[in-house]
């Protein structure tokens, strides 16, 4: 084999990465259909046994707002009896804390949108009234003796069909004053599909420089085709904890035009054959992506490997 | 603005690249129908007006094996109208490299495929055949005395559903005895969607290494979702010239399974966003892959900026 050094090699040398699964909550938020409790268990079973370790079953909000995840607190009790399993849920407000922490789950996610415009639309509340919100939740935390991760996600970070340009500035202050609030971790979300390689470069660099690994994750939107390309970007300044979604399912209701995460079996797929292991079986996994065709129909859903089918060359097929 | 010295940076700070235009070849050689040569110019006018300066038109093939390529004498002709557009052609054998010569086409674009396989089903001759031809075809290019430029391009250069693994060191040696034979410049394909940000960063790194700047372009499939990701590996290796596909229509005949190459607005979109200059409009690009679903009924179209449009913050949307 060749020389490792190389002009082209990114600096960072990930070797192992973990794809947080989120379609239960961010996908199936955006689908009109409600996917029955019993099939979810399915969902994340499957999910599991194709080795993922970290899904996010659902989310914390009333569930006149979206029915979709009416059934989180069932879904966290059954995700948390699989060993080893990272159960996180999205908690928007103080109350959604609250019944996070009587769930039992490992970990809420508190979502920040960096635009203003987004967040009145989203959370009905500014950036910095979001901030505030987690002070309190990390102090309810706290006073509970739960162990409990609060990890801030901030949202909008590379601009907002509402609001138009966000600013990376204002994305980075936000990230900070989320770490002063008391969050444990941050990651940083592009909501609606406007990064690219270069703006992820730039914004991570920061990001990861102000946060070091308390910047856990990056979540990216396929709505223009770049994903995957934003992951690699993403990769290169040594991010490696990427939220997907089985076959792509995804957006967010309240930003127009967004539509679909990165596919799950897409980027395990990309990763795996980087060589970076992510410890998903790709085979149980599209096993799993066939299974949402069926759970889904009708409902649009994206990815590419699921038609091709893997490479004779995959390593998992050596030896077939 | 901040620093530009970077962690995860490439070394190479690309500000220009070229998309090449290879639908009318590649993409449409791989759909049952026939476009009519008036469409087919409409197409190169389009793209023309869009900003696009390098199209492949055609293929000089029988036309009874590739009906939809038989008017490429006409479609040279036609091109070779409009200033500054580099006219280049497909080749597969001495027969079309004469006509190819007698077209006044600016390049001529001679594949050979690294995996013996591919080679012998789609070529019906061995790689080193093919190297062998390419001698005879620089040989007719300069009695000829013609300034038309011989790209040989080397294909399977990352596996190959036919035959598997196609080794590395295979790849560069044939790259290097297409140079060797007289090609003025050599690049690297794709042709089934096997690549992945690692091996495109491997083999690309070693064979500019090799190469240096005859090493004109990377021809990247979206088989399985990691083209632009793949495109963005190259162009970390110094790579600036890629191929593409408007809707991301193509794919190989002879390749099982390989569907699709990288959608030229899609890259298009990437390259601008991250401030590498293409020349091209998005907008009048948008509106020609709108007249390719009209002049295509019914085929497989590709992409995702089509259905999402440009994000509001678009560079080329200031003002508006």
């Amino acid at each position: 084999m060749s020389s490792s050094s190389s002009f082209c090699l990114p600096a960072t040398a990930t070797t192992t990465a973990i794809v947080r699964e989120v379609g239960l909550r961010d996908g199936l938020q955006s689908l009109p259909v409600v996917l029955p409790t019993p099939t979810k268990f399915e969902w994340i079973d499957a999910a599991y046994a194709a080795g993922q370790r970290e899904i996010e079953v659902g989310s914390f909000v009333p569930a006149r707002l979206l029915p979709q995840l009416a059934d989180t607190d069932a879904l966290v009790m059954h995700a948390k009896r699989l060993p080893g399993l990272t159960v996180s849920v999205l908690v928007p407000n103080l109350k959604g804390a609250e019944r996070a922490l009587a769930s039992g789950a490992d970990l809420m996610l508190v979502p920040l949108s960096a635009s203003h415009a987004h967040s009145l639309a989203n959370l009905r509340k500014t950036p910095r009234e979001v901030v505030a919100m987690v002070s309190q939740m990390r102090a309810a935390r706290d006073a509970a003796g739960s162990a409990m991760l609060i990890e801030g996600g901030v949202g909008t970070a590379f601009g907002c069909t509402l609001q138009g340009h966000v600013q990376q500035e204002d994305v980075l202050a936000l990230m900070q004053a989320l770490l002063d609030a008391g969050a444990d971790r941050v990651s940083l979300a592009d909501t609606v599909g406007y990064a690219d390689p270069a703006s992820v470069r730039r914004l991570f660099e920061q990001a990861r420089h102000i946060a070091g690994d308390q910047l856990c994750c990056a979540h990216f939107h396929d709505t223009r085709g770049l994903g995957l390309a934003n992951v690699l970007a993403a990769l290169d300044c040594g991010v490696s904890r990427f939220d997907a979604c089985l076959a792509g399912i995804g957006g967010c209701p309240h930003a127009p035009g967004a539509s679909g995460n990165v596919s799950t079996e897409d980027l395990v797929f990309m990763l795996e054959s980087m060589g970076i292991a992510t410890g998903v079986d790709l085979g149980k996994l599209l096993a799993l992506r066939e299974a949402a065709g069926r759970w889904l129909p009708g409902q649009p859903l994206h990815g590419a490997l699921w038609r091709a089918g893997l490479p004779t060359t995959f390593p998992s097929h050596a030896g077939v």
